[in-house]
């Protein structure tokens, strides 16, 4: 039998900032945990809304009209479409869910962009 | 532009047991909370596998092969088909991701079964 899984620690453990790791499925959907300091790129993912939950922290979502900021045990759904730029002042831990196929920074593709093989590291690993 | 929630605030404001409220969509999928304890019917649901994350309380999930105990932070998903039991011997907040079809006890419905108008209430009532 499948055994629970504490996000929080699993996030604790990455060493690599901006990098989420899939730790679940569940439908079509991938649930993902990140570890977060400073700024991601403004991208938007066009298909797929997203929806964060802040394990520890403080996190920021910038869009092109306001920003929002999210603290300990807060739930936001950026909806699709939407663009927006990810950042925390300090080290943030994050839970995502995302559908399986949506790329971690949507349209835009750059040297921080993370492959579903990345991705896939944590899962395959156990 | 829509605010941050917080599950355990909204899931502590719950007056009615094992009565799952619609927090939040993202994509196909509802994001709901609830509280609970006591037991709820042996129920599977056929074609969706259903997440549970612990808010605040321990929750258990008895299947036929055996049993987990999820404390406060934790993950678990019961995947389609499998039939299972949850209870609680002490109030527990919960937060559910469940596919926007998944009926409430599956395939099973006794006085127990909450309709999905049920459990839009809270977000109808924003």
């Amino acid at each position: 039998m499948s055994q629970p899984l504490s996000p929080l620690q699993i996030a604790e453990s990455l060493t690599e900032l901006w990098s989420p790791q899939v730790i679940a499925e569940v439908n079509d959907m991938y649930v993902k945990v990140a570890k977060t300091k400073g700024e991601l790129l403004w991208h938007a993912h066009d298909h797929e809304d997203e929806l964060f939950i802040i394990l520890r922290g403080e996190f920021t979502l910038e869009f092109e009209d306001g920003s929002v900021t999210l603290r300990e045990g807060e739930v936001f759904v950026v909806p699709r479409g939407r663009r927006h730029r990810p950042s925390a002042k300090e080290e943030c831990l994050l839970l995502l869910f995302e559908q399986k196929s949506t790329a971690h920074t949507g349209s835009e593709t750059t040297a921080a962009t993370k492959s579903l093989a990345d991705q896939l590291r944590w899962l395959n690993s156990r």
